[in-house]
């Protein structure tokens, strides 16, 4: 059985949980190379889903901030380059048959086999629910799972720390498929292209960036809120007086110099380097200050990020068209997952008024 | 809060997994009732779900099981005199709002609550689960509350062993109207009337009646079959001569005859005895023997059972009407469903297009 045999087409499902603004931390882990997968046009169809349900499973008590960051993440979306013309952009909750798939893709995986989920786990206990983990989260792998068969996906763009879902996702269609017959398209994963796109650490040197640590810089910071933030962080903390040698292997200004400087940015904004490797070099044997190093990341991120503020400070202006091209691209989401659902019950003998 | 403030109405709300033919167990210990409570034209809907989607969370690799036994039972309940013109008939897979429901209370509920479910502690071990039990199973109480609070229902009629399903949908409706607001009713219960509507013995003297013991007497089951069954039942193991004293209490021939003789039986078949309270005293001092009483049974059970033979044995001639009445059936269930989902997604507000 192979994925081509469905539809022969190759198929993108990716999405967000709207929890917050999105930041450099998502841009560099995922939109940016969305975007230029979208752009690239080697994929027939990308799904762009703005997880609302799944974010309500560990937020069941803050619907106004997941309604409230939907609207955020579509801004986001659509400053980063994601183009309503090119890729479906929807709201999960819109399409009801994501649910009717969930549900009956939770008969064919165990109890036990989603206690044994470490990301599942990991998650959990980053969340600190211990026993009182909610159903709807302990279960949000099978969710994922109706998210990505909905659409025929072949391809699903994730981090590492993501693949035991997406193998949870080819047991559930391995499962319905030697049960039901050949039904739905098993996912393959779409893994970064090089460690530079994975994980971005926070302003404050932690491994990530996270809201509720307060260390992120967000794509829809102003000027001065990115200027600021990049000021004030973190460096090599044995790097105190400008002689003093640094450390550029566990400095985020320098891991985010890898992730976002490009060659032709030394020439512009810091002519006295060729490269980030000489930059790194001087740092690392002392005479470089951290000002210096700082002013000049903001200047590259800046060029990066005011396309960005530019195009959301737009769409900002006609929230209403927004949600007209959000209502679009649902149409088209449950179009296709209407078609999908229908094989699905069919194959699983209950439909009865054919 | 009280359910009269959302409609001001009585809804019932019922059903039955198609895993089999209903039999007598089904019929003394609810449909029976269901029956009555519908011709008493006293609540003012009544909902009726052939609970196909959650036969298959046990029931996932027999498919075509769960879709042959739909027609049965829907057979069945026309046969008991259920009138689609009184009470809505339908097959719960057709209706996706109730795996939208489900999904969104599984985040109101933890995994350790369900873990302490008595009903689904022991169904589980019946079922001989250990820990591969399967998720949708697992968290068919969930999906059971959303099947009551669909259709706003009042009144839930249940037998004790059920109680624990019907607390665990009052917590949700609380947690839910807690969080989003009053929208949800909380079902009560509506207990047996007395303990002869309990549980019917299996023909073989075990505690009920089950398909797998080969121990029933199916609605559907002919003339000869029920005489067979019935002659061939288990009595009092020690009651070998007529002579014999007789044990009453454990005996299903007679907890048989406490659910099912009425008080003309006696004169029209077995006029020697006034009641079956002298037919019981003859057979506990000696002297009766069981033949006699399986006779009496026999045509006991026969007049019940005639006129539902002859109703069902209509119906099968236009199976294609049958399937017509559950599709308008659907039809309005869906309608009620629809409305109430769009309620529950407005309270959580992932309602976006208004």
């Amino acid at each position: 059985m192979s994925e081509i045999t469905k539809t022969n087409k190759k198929i993108i499902l990716t999405g967000d949980r709207p929890t917050g603004r999105l930041h450099l931390g998502h841009y560099v882990g995922s939109l940016k190379r969305r975007v230029e997968l979208q752009n690239s046009k080697t994929y027939d169809e990308i799904y762009i889903m703005i997880a609302d349900a799944q974010a309500l499973t560990d937020n069941a008590d803050k619907p106004e901030k997941v309604r409230q960051n939907v609207t955020e993440v579509a801004l986001d979306y659509l400053a980063c380059g994601l183009d309503p013309k090119l890729s479906t952009l929807f709201i999960q909750s819109q399409i009801a048959e994501l649910t009717e798939l969930a549900f009956y893709y939770l008969n064919l995986v165990t109890v036990a086999r989603l206690q044994r989920n470490p990301t599942v786990k990991a998650e959990s206990i980053a969340r600190g629910f211990g026993s009182g983990i909610p159903v709807g989260f302990f279960t949000y792998p099978v969710s994922q799972t109706a998210d990505i068969t909905a659409f025929d996906a072949t391809t699903v763009p994730v981090g590492e720390d993501q693949l035991p879902m997406l193998e949870q996702a080819r047991e559930i269609v391995r499962s319905f498929n030697g049960i039901y017959g050949d039904t739905l398209v098993e996912p393959k994963e779409l893994l970064p292209e090089n460690s530079v796109c994975g994980r971005l650490p926070g302003t404050d040197g932690t491994a990530k960036m996270s809201k509720s640590l307060g260390n992120c810089i967000y794509l829809s910071d102003s000027a001065d809120e990115v200027k600021s933030k990049i000021m004030s962080m973190y460096t090599d903390p044995n790097h105190i007086k400008v002689e003093d040698k640094g450390n550029t292997k566990d400095n985020p200004v320098f891991i985010y110099l890898d992730a976002f400087s490009k060659s032709g940015d030394f020439q512009k904004y810091l002519p006295d380097y060729a490269n980030l490797a000489e930059l790194k070099a001087h740092y690392e044997r002392g005479g470089l200050g951290d000002v210096k190093v700082k002013r000049f990341l903001n200047s590259v991120l800046q060029e990066t990020l005011e396309p960005l503020r530019i195009r959301r400070a737009e769409f900002q202006k006609d929230i209403g068209g927004v949600y007209d091209m959000l209502k679009a691209g649902c149409e088209r989401a449950r179009e296709t997952a209407a078609r999908t659902t229908a094989r699905v019950k069919k194959a699983m003998k209950i439909d009865y008024f054919g």
